[in-house]
């Protein structure tokens, strides 16, 4: 499978020589240093063609210093580092700060109209200014952290525990679960906008394969007994720290169960009920509608519409 | 492929039920409540058969509360609740307390001659209870946290913050490597006992796919590009957070370079030379040997030593 899925496909050498030896101030003060800004969840995009907005030096707003503000590496070219922002302090109204050089945007509205490059760095560069959001303390003692190796880690402050603290990715699982019948389960979170139906999906949890988590998370949603697993494809999913992990899988049929505390309904759809699905502005029969074009739930299920889905071995 | 993946197989419902609707306390005092205990990073293990020692209420040392020390749901089984207990409180000397119903062992030291659900099991507890004994604090405003879903969550006691923190679990790829003459990509780190050569392996960082990983951590390895990747097992590693994913890929050959911060040495291997590979305690030609037989590259090198390894297809 060649799936299109956002988010990934990163041109940029995120550079660990410079990540180890250079220091975050330094290469802040370069001239040839260059800033993707980001406030309060957005990011600054122009618009003809929809593309990041890098900043130089002298184009970062005069109240902030990103010697102080939070600011790491995100990689470098041939013309110099290329660092993330964070410029939240900056007041701002609805539209944000006004910098005249483009729109701040969330990045779940726009990603597909980024060229692929720019959506997997937006992705990046928005899953490391969370983690550094989050992470301004010990977990273990309390005390400060103290950020090196250019913004990718935090050390504590207070030596006598010194933990070392990295940017924190999330695995988890979605899948397309079809039975013998190759009709595909798919349910919905009570958070979801009415009508919208996806892959059963879930965190993997200590001391569990990836395919382990696939039986358990679908034995737990939807009381459904899984047969076999295979892996499909995965994506990058910084909202806020996760990485998810497609699979397919193949389950005994009968009817699902939902869990009541995590799933509002869950259902065996054939494929051309699914193929009649709609989208969250044009819903299909019922007013039911398929993921955004940005998740690899809606990869999978597309995949599987066309029939070029892996299939799960029997036997596995 | 179906590895004997170490770690994996447990047979046990993890009882999101119980870990949602029921106290901690409340599991802790139930008098069918059986407890793994934990003490200073071993557990307690019967001799023969080697197994896991579950304690009663009455057998936990008096000078430790459980529903004071660290203490978390595991899951349950026909006879009540299981629970994983620290109890790294109590002195000992080098063989740890004496409670005269087996030895503390470091799993690592023991995994494979466990009966497979024992092993996946004390992985599970091992992660969790590491997990536990690191998130003492919030992260995000340095407050206290406080522990709920039976140990499998914790709030930051500050109301304002209210932050959640949840266990944590590091996505890392890792890799047998090949090239078009059929020869693995094996290396070794300074830290590791002199002989030892494994698989690449790295950490997933934010804004990358898994095949974006393989191939980065290949090419700042050992300066080789990779063409392909295939996606062949993971296993739920918990020395202290890890999910290994192993996959296999093919890449352009050319004499490896090694990048001196992370490895110490790496070379293309042929496979009648790495079949020639020993032991830790019985290495073959030029003091070489394999990795343990509890990790996931063992299995992935193994595979490839019989030629049932998936093959990632040259043009994906």
């Amino acid at each position: 499978m060649k799936p299109p899925i956002l988010y990934s496909g990163l041109a940029l050498d995120r550079s660990h020589r410079l990540r180890r030896d250079a220091d975050l101030a330094e290469l802040v003060a370069r001239p040839t240093a260059r800033f993707a800004p980001y406030w309060r969840g957005r990011q600054l995009l122009s618009d003809t063609p929809t593309a990041v907005v890098w900043l130089d030096r002298d184009q970062i707003p005069a109240t902030i210093d990103p010697g102080q503000a939070p600011c790491l590496l995100l990689g470098e070219d041939s013309e110099g580092p290329l660092l993330a922002l964070d410029i939240s302090a900056v007041p701002g109204g609805e539209d944000g700060p006004d910098l005249r050089l483009g729109q701040w945007v969330g990045l779940r509205s726009v990603g597909s109209r980024l060229p692929a490059s720019d959506a997997a760095l937006l992705a990046y560069a928005r899953g490391m200014l969370v983690w550094r959001d989050r992470t301004r303390f010990c977990c273990v003692c309390g005390s400060a952290v103290v950020i090196a190796d250019a913004g990718h880690s935090a050390r504590c402050a207070d030596p006598d525990c010194a933990a070392l603290h990295f940017p924190r990715t999330d695995p988890a699982i979605i899948m397309l679960v079809t039975d013998a019948e190759g009709r595909a389960l798919l349910g919905r979170q009570p958070a979801w906008p009415p009508g919208m139906y996806s892959c059963l999906a879930g965190f993997v949890e200590p001391g569990e394969t990836l395919e382990e988590a696939v039986a358990r998370e679908v034995r737990e949603e939807a009381g459904i007994q899984v047969i076999s697993a295979a892996y499909a494809a995965s994506q990058p999913w910084p909202f806020p720290s996760s990485l998810m992990i497609g699979f397919t899988a193949l389950a005994e049929g009968g009817p699902p169960t939902a869990d009541p505390h995590e799933i509002e309904d869950v259902r065996w759809f054939r494929r051309d009920q699914v193929a009649a699905f709609g989208e969250f502005n044009a819903p299909g029969p019922d007013g039911l509608f398929l993921p955004s074009r940005d998740s690899i739930a809606r990869v999978l299920i597309e995949r599987w519409l066309e029939g070029v889905l892996e299939k799960p071995e029997p036997n596995r």
